[in-house]
């Protein structure tokens, strides 16, 4: 039985954690946190988990985590960096669902989030939590900086591309639509039902804080210096991310569709949670909606030699709590599929 | 391991029968049948089953069906009747999740249903699958006759008042509100994105196919006889109905929200399905979306001296296919609640 | 050339005064206030105002509103009755959508809006803009209290009912349900997309607002003593509202939907935004988006005695601002339809 | 006053113009034609017209197109070019918002529209009809071409980078957001409520018959040949086209981004429909819904040389009846904005 702590619950990212380690028989989720929230029950707060859990927010500083396996935290970034050196003192393993561990290089670090981040040595410790790319690290990690969304949707789509040096890094272009969930659940006029729903607009157009994230782990896998323009968008739906991705094929390569897509099925032969689409088909974002999944396909146009790639994955699952949850699995030598094999609810 | 069919299953039942049985171990999915599809892969046709299923659609006349344990229908009115006959001569026991066996009074069903019914017989024989109130009948039966959407939601409400003679029973009203894949997936106007989104509507004012398997059901649990005014609308969501219900209290009954709060929770005591609110508490269709809960609040008008109960359900879930799966459950003498226990999906 | 003034413009019924009023040759707009926004282009803060409007946002207090012909309040309750008389004073006419001044009995005002109503007498001589009832009051009117949303819909399909005493007046159902933007533009977590979206609830349900000001009309226009059971709904769309509404027949009243029909034509003969839809057609709030009409329809259940009206608008049209409007049609001798005469937009 | 005829009058196209139309004191609705719905009144098919027009659709051969002075074609492509040469014999000018004569190349229109062009000589003749670009020959025209929804946004964002000649032609990219309604009014299911709603996805990634029109304007512009790659996607709402357009800057050239904020500023300098907006700030598709603008804004990605374009418009506005609209007046020598003037629909 692993014991769960959750700290910042009252989220969708909270919530969602719930919703996945709740009915899982391995797992005892021990303590949940929430400033605000400190002594209600949780299933008042959250009429889903009526009958599930009865549990009620601990304020953020209980002891209680100490305890812990492992804790997640789901808070906005800047918070998790003043605590979390604690609990990996007392021996508890963290994945970190905010941005604080995400990047290497500090500065950068500072300047996106404009805070002086705290611990730089744990940044340069934390190992990032895309399991595609660094599951034995994984493995071993006492803190995992769980992906951003589009960085994870970006990435996937991206990766192999990059890696088989088939495109030109320095024209890369993301054009990413996610969900209003993406933007928390802060009572903000932006976010009002009125406000986002028959709508669509971008947003972020002169730089977004995934950015960095993604131009860092990008630029591992290529060996030319990756240059990414990233447009993300807010569409009007709760859930789910498609990234358009847009690469020219560098010069006087001979590419084919079949190359492309053989290309793809063989660097995600065997993930679990990644699937390559057959030539032809695309994604959609309800065809993964609640579920770990991210769905990809690749197509070329031979006209602009430009290689599109549609990647979709559940913004809450596999671009925040889902792939928390692949990580912890990973962590503890257990089935990386565990309690995250459910089937996207389609309708 | 049950070896379960699935008759039409390219329609939002049949699609949520699989997402719910699929990842069972206890149940292989021998057969699903689709007239239109015949020869498809079932992942090709529901991009949320790749990787999780294995099966072409079947013709629907395969003999394969009459080496299941059970097989489901998740057709329209008409079709069940003329082939469930030949399945229970071999001893296959059917859950028909269409109306074709709910209505005991055949005159009846042939005014609403326009047709002519092609085996009474069965309909007499035939349990009305709505476990909490036929439980140990569903246990025993060969051919189970799940309710439908709107009727689990209305009984499920209105079952305390009129089993304890508190309300006028020939005074009452049901005011539902449905989400759009209640109609189907049918390629029909009405229900195209850009007639049914922004708006809200009734619809079937002068009379719904529901209507009298909800009075045939009230009746029974009433000793006076029932009238009910019942009037559908569609709303521009996926998933989901709430029923809002009144009826007015008997004349010189003394009755309080506390009498009625212990009414409603006694009844469903021990119901794994039916979640009875804290007075105050009134459910939202969110809360048990992907779900087989019915989720239930009761408040009193002393000014109008009206009971309203306010009934929510996923339509798909409990409303359909869950419930279909938990009178399997039932039949087969598994935990009821088997398979049924996921979280609802929030947001 | 009309010189109006608009209090409170930053919130929807605010935005919408402007979009029926600006493009109109026979009105300036002369001053807009918030208090927040004080300074900022109006253009600025609402991009569909881009090019039609040149004007900054004033403080509330500018002397500027005395300068008006007439002056309307898109505000919260509770703060036209601070200035309404010094504006009264000087000469200009209000129309207040907001709910000061709808309620004659002010302890019941004080009761349900928890505040000290200051200028109890102004209550008293304000008349109550629905001019399907008060048109000759309103033309000579210098303070108008416009209806709310749901009384307007919900008066409209009752009152033909009740001044011709067809109905058992004490047993009133109103089922209402209205779009996000009944809310208005508050940053509450409630009315966040991804809160109301997928989803139906009730609220209110022990007591909404509108309720004492629906049953003083009604009474108004009934010899018997009106009670009502009113419970509102939240419908994940963002205009519109639909009242269904339920009615004994008295005993031994010998109806018929034809009577019913002609009943509610006569009453609306000639109104210009009340539409009786012919028997059979069914309102849908989508066909009355953006315009101020109300589209009704009479129904009758034979079974259960019971008369159902179904009565469609847009909650911030004739619901707040295009009946304003229409108000100040009347008051200032203009044809009453003047710039209310757009179509619908659907889809 | 000018007599109107439409034919195709049931799609959205349709039912557009007439909202437009209708309340015009220059304009009388001649004849609406449907094949399906002939002997219907209008506004029994279209709720929202009612008591604005009395008016039964005729059949599309009716001899009372003959007596119009313009006509309008709301009808899929290869109808127009069966019927307009009799049209324009007899002196009727024809606005065709179809794409049977927006492509002056006759084997590449065979092509992609796959069916044989029945008049050739007409597409050669035709005035493409964006007024921003072909006003003068707008107004002597016969035959006037309504450009495509997308085609208008892409154009209006990329003409004033390829006719200053900043950006490398053949490496354009658009990715288009589209709301549902740009499908048309078709029952398929791929665009019912349940299937379409919650979710984004691209489609056409292979080639979208829009493609080719887009290429041959923008070549026009160009000095340099054009090459783009575009990827439309549908998002889950009824109205309005994001376009993001990404074209890298020149080499060498000392791009600002006040540079390009004036070379868009000066390109619509005048123009009643086209809004640049303020640098820092971006359109949203419902700031424009149910107006016939389109709101451009222009950002510049030093770091990736790359100019980002973002062009809003409302489909079936200025992407199809409202252009038509004011592709009319000019030919009619009319103001060109009226009728058009009305604000946005927001929220």
């Amino acid at each position: 039985m692993i014991k769960v702590g959750i700290i910042g619950a009252t989220g969708y990212t909270g919530i969602e954690l719930l919703r996945l380690l709740v009915p899982r028989q391995d797992i005892e989720i021990s303590v949940v946190t929430s400033r605000e929230k400190e002594g209600l029950s949780v299933q008042e707060y959250f009429p889903n988990m009526r009958g599930h859990l009865e549990l009620d927010f601990a304020a953020p500083d209980t002891e209680a985590l100490y305890a812990c396996d492992v804790v997640f935290y789901a808070t906005p970034h800047g918070v998790a960096m003043n605590s979390v050196p604690a609990l990996l003192d007392k021996g508890v393993r963290v994945i970190d669902l905010s941005a604080d561990f995400r990047i290497k290089d500090i500065a950068l670090w500072e300047q996106w989030y404009k805070a002086k981040h705290s611990c730089p040595e744990l940044a340069e410790k934390a190992v990032y939590g895309l399991p595609e790319v660094y599951r034995s690290l994984i493995a071993g990690a006492e803190l995992v900086a769980v992906p951003g969304c589009y960085p994870t949707a970006i990435q996937l789509g991206f990766l192999p591309l990059l890696e088989q040096g088939l495109v030109v890094a320095d024209r890369l272009i993301a054009d990413a639509k996610s969900g209003v969930s993406g933007a928390g659940r802060k009572a903000v006029e932006d976010y009002l039902f009125c406000e986002a729903n028959e709508s669509i607009k971008a947003y972020g157009v002169t730089g977004h804080r995934h950015h960095p994230e993604i131009c860092q782990e990008l630029n591992f896998a290529s060996d030319e210096e990756v240059k990414l323009t990233f447009i993300p968008h807010i569409a009007p739906m709760i859930r789910g991310i498609l990234a358009t991705l847009y690469a020219p094929v560098k010069p006087d390569l001979n590419i084919t569709i079949e190359h492309l897509q053989s290309i793809f099925e063989e660097r995600y032969v065997g993930e679990p949670f990644v699937e390559v689409l057959p030539t032809g088909v695309v994604p959609a974002t309800r065809d993964v909606k609640g579920s770990n999944k991210c769905q990809i396909s690749v197509t070329y146009s031979s006209n602009t030699d430009t290689v599109v790639v549609l990647s979709a994955e559940d913004n809450l699952v596999k671009g925040a709590s889902g792939q928390a949850i692949q990580n912890m699995n990973i962590m503890f030598e257990l089935a990386e599929t565990v309690g995250l094999e459910s089937i996207a609810l389609l309708p």
